[in-house]
């Protein structure tokens, strides 16, 4: 993580209140039964999310750093931890649902304490050691807002797991764009050359961003747009989950083993697909981004469509091309994608509404090394057997994203918002 | 189901009012959270039985008897059924942790609900119904009670997967009995001959208990009181679990393939041996009869003493020969087993303490039948791979209890309360 | 094991080399590949039984016997000891397809090697041993004779799980009575009272046999001949394999979850039925009692008609009333199931051609003991889980059998010679 | 696959029969039942391959092109397709144990059958079908070498489970070289800058390798031979194995679960480190590569010495700069790594002794096409997962090899001849 600041600003307390209450603010519409569950090992229950963000905070910051501060619970370190080997033992990830105490009102209590050290911390910060906690301190909040995504996943999956199939959400953000007609697929030139990859700026980036380095490409053209439901669809309907000719072979048998025919949360009745949505189930909208589809499907739909998906390097390049950085965040509070702009140019949707997965293994840029201690246990440790995504996704916040951001899940998951965009 | 009346006692619906009471004060100090979690398939969510419970005097009392019923929610019937086929499709069984909706407060309301509506029956019931309403009233009420001692045995299975082991209950009941010294292992004669097995009264039973039946035995001698700690660690001492000869073959392997060296809840820490209780972690009181343990466990341990199980038979025929039919049951509030008392003559402890595993399979008496429809999906479709125990346990209502009760469960089940009592 | 003698009569030694002989002819079709591999758990490769019968002579005859015997390779008690806790360490179960080497030769080879040091040792013995020998030599011919029988199950079992179906027999012996037209189904009476259970004669029995006793049973009646597969196909037409209301649970979750809907081996082509052989696929011969079917099944079909199981006890009694010993054994060199006659009165085919399933556990009889040392692992240690079998089948050897031989298999297993008869 | 011929030279006829013949070579010294079980998903029965082999020729070459050619058998098709969906069904993979029959020797009988096939073909062809005959021919030939490779590797694991732990090969070759005393690891520059990775030649290479492009590189130091057991052997000292710093999280969980302490193959005897070799057990020779070890161990030791693994790229690179293209291969007979040469210079063991865990994964170059029909799933279909290894091995036949080939095992596999060299 690089960063460099001189004194603790205002804006940093600031921010600092800011994410964390929205990490409150998303959990409001939980039951206290909805908070401990796991129906999956991926998805962790809310309630932990909102300790374990707290224990970040709780075990790099406060601890070292504050002197006096005692922990909330001594047992809290063992409940909350989540893969740091180097922090000791922890709960098996499979078993977090045991967790049924502390209570969701003693989370909070525990949350509250960490705040309020945390504001005791920055006040009476030694000038020396400003610069250190500042790193930790953002790292922390970066750590929080992508558990603010996972517990937007997560809550989803849990919901859809419920033989209700609750809402998460009551009522819809009015869309302030037009979306209708459907958005044309265009391919739009990426021209080749070299290409500088990873994150070159003075703010903060995660360690697996580092590493600049030049990357050599041909040209290429990209989609303008993300894949849609209903060119999806076409897919489906062609036969595309029963024809093996489209498909990686570990992708197929998942498809045969699982019986798929369609995007997590679709389910048809009476002829009609509907999908499950934060604001319960739904009529698919067909020009909306297909989403909650594994790097298989992904894949496989390009394999189909006679076109490829791109490479993590083609993504970066074509995102230094095409260059608005807005897009569906978690902070227009839609929580879905949503259609491409009717009439806009360039290329849309590159960032927000679905995370889009390359053709590329996550794996380390040249010169990547892993920082000492439990902080290098942050990233280095999963480049294996996983496949990167870019640009965010509508649950992502807009103020985590970047251009160089690498997220990565291994090629089967679905529960996450994943789409597809196509190059050739 | 055996059961007959003339009208509606007034004993009848203060039964309905205590019994159904009793079962949300069990769950009095349950979090939310503990109320929803499975953390294995033998054992379900406290939320869920108490939902079942409900279901099943809505579906077979007041669906079919009270006229203009209107069912409290119609997705419940999915939701709430156990096993009964006939009813429709339901939650499988190893998903019931999906529900996390309705919350808790949902199922106290359902509860009101059904009670208030089975109180408006009872009023306004036809003369010519009353006697065919009571048989399925009573055995709700009977299929309330044992969910009351699974649920005692669920939330102790749940509060040990939790890493920080709380209790369930703070204070401990006062023993009004001697239990010091300890009682000395005697061996109680049995004479042979024809017994009658299976219930003969004219007051409620289960249909497994039906089909009276004639069974000659042999002499024998019973075990004056349960099978103590104190024995069973000598056992354990002796290297019992890791000497092949003393176990069956099946049980053996479990041995091995799960590293079992105690009985469940037991934990050694610093040489001395712990057991998880009601109470939370507690020294292993050596005169107390031991529990929580495998049939396999119960046959090795005979098998290394030189003794045998007995069959249940023999148990109904002992319980016919020594009489005292009162024990350390739920009513106490003791909620684990206690030791034998000093001083006391006879056989003790064939009632409450720990349910007592016997060599007898759980199979059909001669000329068993199933009731049509789906109250005969209550015992018959059970009748294989598992075994007898008899006598009840401390966590079971002593109004519940009979001399010809049959519990069931498979050899390796460990988190009922279950003992061993030796023949010869 | 009871067994009296004097002197090793000749009638002994050949005897020795005929039941030695007839397991090397039963493997005379095989090619070398079908003797290592080992399709399911349960099924072991044929050289596999081969070695293992002949190590049971040179472990329990040989080794403590015959002095100066060397044994014939030093790693073969670790690779044929099957499941002898006492003999020392072995190779896994599940591991049996690893003995790749030796290769058939070398095990035909140590065949001759203890054949031949039988022989010596027969000759040469003391006077004050021979008793001793001849009882576990007795054991151990017993022992191979159920080996013979589970080579035939576990080639057919192996055979069919050939892509190319081959056939382990070209062509069927002649069958010597009227088997047309169809015997219909009566149901004889035996007479209730207390019967004598177990073995009391003077010849050799297995441990489990032991432990005489006295049983009351209650007028029954039993259906004169075994349930045919015209009767079963009735069952399957009715749709039995999907109302619940026949099985027991556990049978009808396997039955959902493997999408059991016939008998093992039972094809369906064109609409008709066929079923593997030991002659390959063949129509089903509708009148032959059905076979290859679970405890599951017979309990699901004997509800589905209106009838029941017997107990093991039932049938020893009945076996005691109907006194045919003969029936269509391994000898006849059919080794399938054959039609009842045409013509013939009182009971038929209680021994011989399948294997009767009985609603009675395989437990120890009263007073049973395991014997000590290795030998003591032969019965006792399976008495848990499992359900008896009587009369045996159509690959049991005749003389192998008894009226109180107790079979027993797990009420799952189908690839045994298994099959249904009725009482009432 | 790129091919160009004018006429059908002698030379490819003789290369076919030497190749063909060296197949059968390979599987001399195997008992019949060493040829068809099956120990894990990954090995193949031998006899598989040799009919796989020939399939792959009857099915893709004699089908096609010999004009009245009869298939073998009709059901050689559905026995021996590995997972060419093209052309339909098949035995399951895991299910390859099954085919005991047709015996080894049926399968010699196909192997002639199809040769003298091709024979006649070959001299029968039409002019205008040359070319493309060949393509096919030669594809099939560097398909049989590739399973002459996993022969090799099979045969080894499958003598390896079998607990007599039997020697594949009784005497061991002369080596040529002097590897004594011990070659100290230096590190080699290779220029940073522009490199041209891919195929280029005329002759044959799969169609993985195609797609040429350049790649920009940076400078880096490449190890001078590969890493030898005695270093190995210091990390493991180190507690290598049980320090998760150095591990991805994944290989870390398998190297738990699985309680791997060592690479494949070894054992350890009273302080002494064995080897289980084609000549049985012998003692780690120090000097030789580490060998049988996944892409997580490989990486983890690189991280234990502070270097790194090279890119298939870097790999590709170095090997034009250090060009000497031979090695230790399969031709050698000698069937295990050997020692580096003791005063060599340059960069040795690039080609053969072991293959060479790559961090790159096993993705498609620029512009790959899979081609139509089912040739097209011989490569593209598993680039997902897999990881590339480079250089070939002591069982790869040295001609079959190539600088731009590129091998493929997911991160975990241990079976394969895999190694390591380290970059920094």
């Amino acid at each position: 993580m690089s960063s460099q600041t001189a004194s603790i600003p205002f804006a940093t307390i600031q921010q600092y209140e800011q994410i964390r209450e929205r990490t409150e603010y998303i959990c409001l519409p939980l039951e206290p039964e909805d908070t401990v569950v796991q129906p999956i090992v991926d998805v962790s229950p809310p309630k932990w999310h909102l300790a374990h963000t707290t224990w970040f905070f709780e075990t790099f910051v406060l601890r070292p750093y504050l002197q006096g501060y005692k922990v909330f619970h001594p047992k809290y370190g063992y409940l909350f931890n989540s893969y740091y080997n180097s922090v000791g033992n922890r709960v098996q990830r499979s078993a977090r649902s045991t967790i049924t105490r502390p209570p969701l009102s003693d989370i909070y209590a525990y949350r509250q304490h960490v705040d309020e050290n945390i504001t005791k911390l920055l006040e009476s910060i030694d000038e020396d050691k400003i610069s250190e906690v500042m790193k930790v301190l953002e790292l922390g909040l970066q750590h929080e807002q992508q558990h603010q995504e996972l517990l937007l996943t997560d809550i989803k999956y849990i919901l859809s797991t419920n033989p209700l199939l609750p809402a998460y959400k009551v009522s819809k953000p009015l869309q302030p764009f037009e979306t209708e007609p459907e958005v044309k697929a265009k391919y739009m030139d990426v021209p080749g050359g070299i290409y500088e990859i990873g994150y070159q700026g003075k703010k903060f980036c995660f360690d697996n961003e580092l590493g600049v380095h030049e990357v050599l490409l041909n040209d290429f053209q990209i989609m303008n747009r993300l894949v849609t439901n209903k060119e999806y669809l076409e897919f489906m309907e062609d036969g595309g989950y029963s024809d093996f000719r489209h498909w990686l072979d570990e992708g197929y048998t998942m498809v045969k083993s699982e019986g798929l025919k369609a995007p997590l949360y679709w389910v048809q009745e009476d002829g009609a697909w509907y999908r499950f949505t934060v604001y319960g189930l739904e009529l698919v909208d067909m020009n909306s981004p297909v989403t909650h589809i594994s790097f298989y499907e992904a894949d496989a739909f390009a394999n189909w469509s006679g076109k490829r998906l791109l490479t993590e390097f083609e993504w970066e390049a074509a995102s230094q091309v095409y260059k608005p950085r807005t897009g569906n965040f978690a902070e227009t509070e839609l929580l879905e994608p949503a259609p491409a702009i009717a009439g806009a140019k360039g290329v849309q949707q590159l960032y927000g509404d679905t995370w889009e997965w390359t053709y590329s293994a996550y794996h380390p840029y040249p010169g990547f090394t892993k920082a000492p201690g439990a902080l290098g246990e942050y990233n280095g440790k999963f480049m294996i057997n996983q496949m990167v995504l870019r640009g965010g996704s509508c649950v992502t916040p807009q103020s985590h994203i970047r251009t160089t951001y690498r997220n990565f899940f291994h090629p089967d998951k679905r529960w996450q918002y994943s789409g597809i965009r196509l190059a050739r």
